[in-house]
């Protein structure tokens, strides 16, 4: 199954192999993890400022900013996109089952 | 198509109308954008010291609580995770087809 | 009593009048809050950084680009530097009794 | 000289010495420089928040916080206030001049 996510994790795994004069992703990669590191705290407060701003179009950049530069992150990391998809997973079946017997004990 | 991504939305909008008692969605969101804001800043925060503890764990860890609460921030926005979606394939077909120029020009 | 603080208020205030040509400070606050507000969140993600690297000049320095766009913020607001001496003393004075009352307990 | 600043620093040097019970100082720092880091992610984020609420108080309440929160990891990494006010006037001796150069050439 392809979805947006799993193409943009295969895209970012892809220009990594790039020159880092002909990729943005290769460039970032070549100054090392602090400066993928700066990007994500420069991109979640753009994020809080976008909603602030109350700009539908400037959350969804900036949204997107974030999670590109997370997804950076990762495959520097080594970190596939299935770990996040399984820990999610994780997630919402325990508290779905919670939220269910909270519902059922109100 | 079902993913993970569109199964957590559809989650936190289903918890959204649960009592804030019952559920940390609807408490976290009963509590005003500005709290769900900090969240955001506290988790980016939290994925950037766990990349410096190098801890794969603790980076999915922090990456998802990330994820979680930027999805709670679009729902609360009535952003549907497809004006997400949209963007980030805009951004992959154009930057595709520069990388692809950028490349043809090496 | 001038302080180094006191004196970087008065450069600040002082560098807003120059033209946007001419000073950084004058430039930034040109771009408006929000570029501002982005410094902010930049510079303590990488006082996050620097600390995680356990490295001294680094920290000095982002602690002090950290300090100093503070201060421009403050100065966009219109907020004395006074202003927040104030609270500090307001706080040291409340915490330093709360602190002795709970040592005379122990 | 004693300013508030130096009166910060050595308030907290003092309460690092108290039980984690019986100050807040002693117990955050006992919790790890990681803990003192995400204060400092989380209350950088309410600066900005409290910014663009345009809120005079809760901007010097935040500031505050993310003042005294950096105070505490310099003192955690036996950083004195010193080499700050070293730093930030060997800035502003710099930049003064080059102000200075600035202005004389327009």
């Amino acid at each position: 199954m392809h979805t947006i996510f799993s193409t943009l994790e295969s895209l970012i795994a892809d220009r990594l192999q790039a020159a880092p004069e002909a990729s943005y992703v290769a460039s970032l990669n070549a100054k090392g993890l602090d400066a993928i590191l700066k990007k994500i705290g420069e991109e979640s407060s753009e994020v809080i400022i976008a909603a602030k701003n109350a700009s539908h179009d400037e959350i969804v950049y900036e949204a997107c900013d974030l999670i590109f530069h997370l997804f950076i992150l990762l495959k520097q990391q080594n970190i596939p996109l299935s770990d996040i998809e399984k820990e999610l997973t994780r997630r919402l079946g325990v508290s779905g089952l919670t939220e269910k017997a909270n519902r059922n004990t109100n």
